[in-house]
C-alpha cells in the first residue's frame, strides 16, 4: 500500500495508467485519502462530471491486514447530488484485495474523448486498461457473470450499472461480496455517475498470488486483534443484535423510538413495521433457506449480512439493510417485505443508491405519480430508473431533482441529499448531523442514534436539543477517523461502551503501523479529515446556510411525539469549533 | 399609488383582500419596492414553492401617469429557478392600469389549502376574488378570451399558463398588451411557479374611471416629458435601430461582434444570422401585414414591439424579441423565423420564459434529445412543456435541471439560471454581468453591449477583461434604478450619451414627486435595491463562489475570435465594493 495508481482517460491515443509513489499522502487511508486527494486535486467549482473531477477509490488503513473488520472502502469525488465533497463507504472484498495488491489507491482522472467504456484489470502483474462497448448498460448482475467468465471466479470487483452510465446523480459504485455478487455499495453521493463520466464500466481485481499485508509488531497485533475480537463479540450491538437480525434490528426500534419517517417523513411510527422488522426478515429468510448471520467481506467478525431468497428458495438479494428497508418500506408505506428485496435487487442492478431512491420514490408519491403503500407503483417506479425513461431518469438524480421536477414542497434533503431512516425531530441528534456533516444529510457521517436511542457511548434524550451539538461533534470527528482505517463502522458501539475495545483498535493501529498510537491520536486524524472536508465545501461555495434543514422540520411536529426540530441555528454553527 | 394590496391565500375561509398603507415602503417603485418587500418578509431559507415566499407585483414609480415609457411593471419573489431573490420587469398595460388604481404593488401571500385555482377582479369599486377551477390548464391565450368574454375589453391581465400552474422553474407571469394579448412576460427565474403555488391564475384589471397619477409640478412634468422624448427620438437606438426592426436589430449586431452563441454557446457566429435577423423579421412581418414598429404599452415612444403573422397573414405572435429569435434560432441552430415564431407563440400561451427555454432546448441538444438545427424536433419539444409530460416536466424546470437530468456538463446557467443572447466570452462585460448580478445570469441586469459593442456611454473592448468591472458596476446600479421607476430599460441608449436627456428623466422623476432629483439620488437608489438583494442572497447561502461563469467559459475558447473569459476571480469579487 506504499503506491498510487492513476488512469488518466483524457490521454492521447486512449487511457493510460501509471503508478506513482503514495508521496504526501503516504499514512492516510479510506476517507483520509478520498478527501486529502480531493481537497488538493479537484477544483471546488468544477462540474461534478466534468473531466478536471476526479474519482477515488481507498481501502482503509488496515485493508488487507489480518486485522478483523478492515475490509470497508471509500469512494471520493466532488459529488454530482450534493456539490460539495463526498465520500462514500462500502463492504465487500475490494478494500482487502486492493490492500494486497499494494495500492493506497486508485485515481480515475479526465475523461474519456469518446462514448467508448472502459474494464481495468488488476493483478500482481499489473494493470491492463481495454475499451469493451459490450458492456455498455449492462446491470450489475449480469456484468458481474460477463467478468466471471472472462477472468475466473478468483476476483472481486468494482463496478456501475446503467444509472452510473446514465450519470445519474443517485448512481452508486457496486463492490461485490464474498460470493462474487455485486450487493456492496458505496452509494451516497452519486459516485457512480463520476466512474461513468469517466468512462470506466468496471474495475476488476485479482489478488492472486500477493501475500497479506505484514504488521510491523506482529505480537501487538496478535494481542490486540484478539482483545477487538473479543470486545465486539461482547457488546451487545455487535454481538448480539447485529449478527441475529442484521442492521434491520432496527425498525422495531427506531419505530418504538417514533422515529421512523413514514409516508415521506409525515409520521414517526408506521403501522405495519413488525411485517418488515429486522425479527420478520430473519425468519423470513431461514424459512426460505436464506442466511440471517453472514459477512459482507472476509475479516468481518460482526456479520450483520445476509441472504434473502424469493419465496420459491431462489436468491433474489443480499439481505436488506434497515436503511433500505425503510427507504423502500415505511417511507412509502409499504409493509412487504418481499416487494423491497425486488426493488434492492433492481437497485444493486441499476447501481442506485437504494436510500436516495425510497426517498425519491416517496416524494413522488406526494407528487401524486402513486399511492403511499401501493407497492407495485414503486416497484415500477424504480424499473422507470432501469429503463432510463425521462421519468426514470428524473428519479435517479434523486428527492432534490424529484422534487424540483414536480412542484413539490416537502423535500427531506440536505445539500441536495435524502436524509435516512432515522427522523431529525424525533432523533435531533441526527438532525444535527444532517445539518452539519459536509456530506448532505447522511446518518453514517456521526451516527447520534448511539447515545439518543440506544444508550450507547452515554444518554441524550432523543426528543430535546440540548447535548445534540457535542454528540454529534464528537461522533462526527470519530466516524472520519474510523472511516480512514477501513474498519466497518459498527465497531463504534463496541468502543464507544468498552474503553479496553478501544485500546484494542489503538494496538491494532498501532500494532500494524508501528507508531504508538493515543487516543489524541485518532482525535487529531478525524479532525484533519473534516477540516479537508469543510475547506473544499466553503470553496465550493458551502456556508452556514447551508448548514440547515429545510423549514418543515422546524414547524411541522412528528407524530407520535409531536416535536419539532429544536436545535438553534446558532448552535449548528457550533458544530466545528473545536 | 399610497395603498399596498395584500390577499393572504392562506386564510381561513378562503384568500382575503386587505388594502393598507403603503407604509415603510413609501417612496419606492417597481424593482425598489419588489426586492424591498421580498428583503424584509420572505425569510431567504424558505422554500421558493412555501407559504413563506410571497409574490410581489409592483408598477414603478411613474407607472399611471403620462410620463412617456413609463409602463413597465416587476415581478419579485425568491426564485425557484435561482433560489436568490428575483425581479421579473415587464412591458404591458398592467403598470399603467394599475398605477391608476392606486396600488403601488399586489402581494401574494400564503398558500391555498386545496387545488382550487383563483382570479381576482379589481377595479375602482375594490377587489373580488372568485375560485374558478374552470380555467384550470388553460393557456394564456383561452384564459384571456374567457377573461375578455366575462369582464369585457376594457381589461388588461396578469396571468398563468399551465407552466405556472405545474410550477415549473422556467414558468412566467403575463402580461397582455395594448391589443389584449398574452405577449409581454416577466419572464425569468419562474415567477410565474411562485404565482402557481398561491393558486392565482389571473389577476384582471379595470381601470375604468380612474384618472391618471398627477404630478407634483405639472409644468415641470410637461416640460421634462417633452424634452424626454426627443432625446428618445433622436438617438440612433432609440429613434431608429428599435422602432424599425425591433430589438431583434441585435442579431446581425451581435452576429458580425461574433458574439452570438450558437449551438449551446459553441460559437459566436451563426452561419443562419441573415435569416433570421431584425431586418429579414420586418420586411417578413410587412409581407404579411403584421406590424414593424409597435408599442408594448401606451406611452411607449419607441415602439420596438410588433405582430408577426404567420403565412396566411392571421396574427400568430407579437413580433419575437431578440433574446427568443437567438434562443430558439441561433443556440438551436435554427435558421427558420416561422418555427420560432411557432415557439414565442407557445411560450407565451403556456406561460414560459423564451430564454430559459431555448437554452434547455439547446442543452437537451447536446444531451441527444434533437439535433441542431431541426426547428421540428425543438417545436416538439416546447410542445411537451404544454403537454406535462415528464420530459416536459424536466424542460420546463430550465436548462440546469435538463442538464442534471441528462447528465450534460456544458450547462450555460449561472445561479441556475440560463445565460443569455450574449455570449460572455465576446462579451466580457456582459460575463462580468451574469456571473454577478443578485438575479442569475440575466442580460439586463447590467447591458454591458452598451460599450462593448454598440459604443453607447463610451468605449471598452469586448475582447478584453480591462474596464468591464467598472462597466458593469455602473451599469448595474443604473440600472437596478431605471428598473424602480418603471421606466423601460431602453431610455438607457439615449441617458447614457444625452446629458439633456438624464436631466430630463431626473426633472420628469422630480416633476412627479415634487422633489428636486440629482444624479446622485438615482445612483443611491440603484445602490439601495442592490444592497437590499445582495443582503438576501447571503442569508439565502450565495457567496462570492457563485459568483462565477461555468469553468468551461474560462478554458474553452470561442470562435471566431477564440477567446474566453479572462476576467479574474478576484476582480469579479470587486464588482459590489463602491
Amino acid at each position: 500500500m506504499d503506491k498510487i495508481l492513476r488512469i488518466n482517460m483524457s490521454a492521447d491515443g486512449g487511457p493510460k495508467a501509471s503508478t506513482g509513489s503514495i508521496g504526501a499522502y503516504a499514512g492516510l487511508g479510506g476517507r483520509a485519502m478520498t478527501s486529502a486527494i480531493v481537497a488538493k486535486e479537484v477544483p471546488p467549482l468544477c462540474h461534478p462530471l466534468s473531466a478536471e473531477n476526479k474519482l477515488i477509490i481507498a481501502p482503509g488503513l488496515l485493508s488487507g491486514s489480518l486485522a478483523a473488520m478492515s475490509g470497508r472502502i471509500s469512494v471520493g469525488c466532488k459529488s454530482p447530488l450534493t456539490g460539495g465533497i463526498k465520500e462514500a463507504n462500502s463492504g465487500g472484498q475490494a478494500a482487502q484485495v486492493l490492500g494486497r495488491l499494494g495500492y493506497a489507491a486508485i485515481v480515475l482522472e479526465g475523461a474519456p474523448k469518446s462514448e467508448t467504456i472502459y474494464k481495468v484489470f488488476i493483478n500482481k502483474s499489473g494493470v491492463k486498461i481495454s475499451a469493451d462497448n459490450s458492456l455498455k448498460m449492462l446491470g450489475n448482475y449480469d456484468l458481474i457473470e460477463k467478468m466471471k467468465k472472462e477472468y475466473g471466479d478468483k476476483i472481486s470487483c468494482i463496478s456501475i450499472g446503467p444509472a452510473g452510465e446514465m450519470k445519474l446523480s443517485a448512481a452508486s459504485v457496486a463492490f461485490t461480496d464474498m460470493e462474487l455478487r455485486p450487493t456492496r455499495h458505496a452509494g451516497r453521493g452519486g459516485v457512480g455517475a463520476v466512474m461513468g463520466a469517466k468512462g470506466v464500466k468496471v474495475i476488476v481485481l485479482d489478488d492472486t498470488g500477493m501475500p497479506n499485508r505484514e504488521p510491523k509488531n506482529p505480537e501487538k497485533f496478535k494481542e490486540a486483534n484478539k482483545n477487538f475480537v473479543q470486545g465486539l463479540k461482547k457488546h451487545p450491538v455487535t454481538g448480539e443484535g447485529l449478527p441475529a437480525f442484521g442492521t434491520n434490528v432496527l425498525t422495531n426500534v427506531i419505530n418504538e423510538a417514533g422515529g421512523f419517517p413514514t409516508n415521506n417523513f409525515k409520521m414517526g411510527r408506521f403501522a405495519g413495521a413488525s411485517k418488515i422488522s429486522g425479527e420478520t426478515q430473519a425468519s423470513t429468510e431461514s424459512a426460505r433457506g436464506g442466511i440471517v448471520t453472514h459477512g459482507c467481506h472476509r475479516g468481518c467478525v460482526i456479520r450483520c449480512s445476509g441472504v434473502y431468497n424469493d419465496k420459491d428458495g431462489n436468491f433474489l438479494t443480499k439481505q436488506p439493510e434497515y436503511e433500505t428497508v425503510w427507504a423502500h418500506g415505511a417511507n412509502c408505506g409499504i409493509d412487504d417485505l418481499d416487494a423491497i428485496a425486488m426493488m434492492d435487487r433492481l437497485d444493486d442492478d441499476y447501481g442506485i443508491d437504494t436510500i436516495e431512491m425510497g426517498a425519491t420514490i416517496a416524494v413522488a408519491m406526494d407528487a401524486g405519480l402513486a399511492k403511499f403503500g401501493d407497492a407495485k407503483a414503486a416497484i415500477n417506479l424504480v424499473k422507470e430508473v432501469g429503463k432510463g425513461t425521462h421519468l426514470g431518469r428524473i428519479l435517479g438524480n434523486g428527492a432534490a431533482v424529484t422534487g424540483k421536477v414536480f412542484g413539490v414542497e416537502r423535500v427531506p434533503v440536505v445539500k441536495g441529499q435524502s436524509m435516512p431512516a432515522y427522523d431529525p425531530r424525533a432523533v435531533q441528534g441526527m438532525g444535527v448531523t444532517y445539518a452539519t456533516t459536509t456530506m448532505g444529510a447522511d446518518h453514517t457521517a456521526g451516527y447520534a442514534v448511539t447515545a439518543n436511542i440506544l444508550g450507547v457511548g452515554g444518554k441524550v434524550d432523543a426528543l430535546k436539543p440540548e447535548g445534540q451539538i457535542e454528540l454529534s461533534r464528537n461522533l462526527q470527528i470519530a466516524t472520519a477517523a474510523i472511516d480512514s482505517t477501513g474498519m466497518c463502522l459498527f465497531i463504534a458501539f463496541a468502543i464507544l461502551d468498552q474503553p479496553d475495545t478501544f485500546q484494542a483498535l489503538l494496538d491494532l493501529l498501532g500494532g500494524f503501523s508501528g507508531a504508538n498510537l493515543t487516543g489524541d491520536d485518532v482525535v487529531a486524524l478525524g479532525k484533519s479529515v473534516l477540516k479537508n472536508e469543510r475547506e473544499f465545501n466553503i470553496q465550493a461555495g458551502f456556508t452556514s446556510k447551508h448548514d440547515r434543514l429545510p423549514d418543515y422540520f422546524k414547524n411541522e411536529p412528528l407524530p407520535p411525539h409531536n416535536v419539532t426540530f429544536a436545535v438553534k441555528d446558532e448552535d449548528l454553527d457550533k458544530v466545528f469549533n473545536w
